[in-house]
């Protein structure tokens, strides 16, 4: 099963190293790991998806609580979840295919955000599981290159990372 | 100046612990930094963003095509940029105010994912400077938090990161 972590860390050199570093060295098996910014420029706010169950999960939240520069660790839980992650992916597209390939984007609540006379680059920010959707649609007229964020998450409701 | 360097790697355990390690050890200034698969599930694209002048970069590029499971680092010219951001971000938004914030946030083109009594969820896609704007003119509201997933690129047109 899937769990999502969100860790607010000090924005301090080496504390993403210390983290990625902590999941390679004990085998927790990352399916996904984002970095950014907050609203406090001294902190930054590391998403990770874990695949375990609950005790693997208990035991890299007690690890992260472990290391320097972790300021909060925090699981949550599915039902609470908003969760999204971006992707940019470019495809091959000539005049005879560009209309079948814009008609998947538009379905799907994708953009096409750049066109070349022989490709066509599209944004999607939806869940996971869409992303891999609409890259398995594309699939057939050639994937040229792909990029992704990794997932990022809050909580459902007013609660935050930063209540007791 | 802010440069974008893309870099194919294999996915093993400790890739990425050794290049943000790398950027630590040796003070490189990182901007941003997302990782995500790729079309191919044995290798990870992990996008940089650095500040710095030309000879920085240089050094960056040199380091990282040193490491054990690099692929491939491509630098992408400031021209031919394609990059985007995602950001979750909560403000405390009552029925008084939340008319003001519906406004704002259709016209910087993002989106409400999430509404509560006293909060409203806010998705946006877009330049890291459009996120900084959006953050700044919700800032007044009282923002509850904030998750970014770092800079992702691809280059215009019909070149990939696997051309030669």
């Amino acid at each position: 099963m899937k769990h999502t972590i969100s860790v607010l860390v000090e924005n301090h050199a080496g504390v993403l190293s210390r983290i990625s570093g902590l999941f390679s060295r004990r085998g927790f098996n990352i399916d996904s790991l984002a970095v950014g910014v907050t609203d406090d420029p001294t902190v930054s706010r590391i998403t990770i998806v874990v695949n375990g169950n609950e005790y693997i999960v208990e035991q890299v939240k007690k690890q992260l609580n472990k290391l320097i520069d972790v300021l909060k660790v925090k699981i949550i839980e599915p039902e609470a979840l908003i969760s999204r992650e971006l992707m940019l992916i470019k495809v091959t597209a000539s005049a005879d295919t560009r209309g079948e390939i814009i008609d998947i984007v538009k379905v799907i609540g994708a953009r096409i955000v750049d066109i070349s006379r022989n490709s066509l680059t599209v944004e999607i920010t939806d869940s996971a599981d869409q992303l891999e959707l609409l890259q398995d649609l594309l699939g057939p007229y050639g994937i040229l290159e792909v990029a992704r964020t990794g997932t990022i998450a809050l909580e459902k409701g007013v609660h935050s990372i930063h209540n007791k």
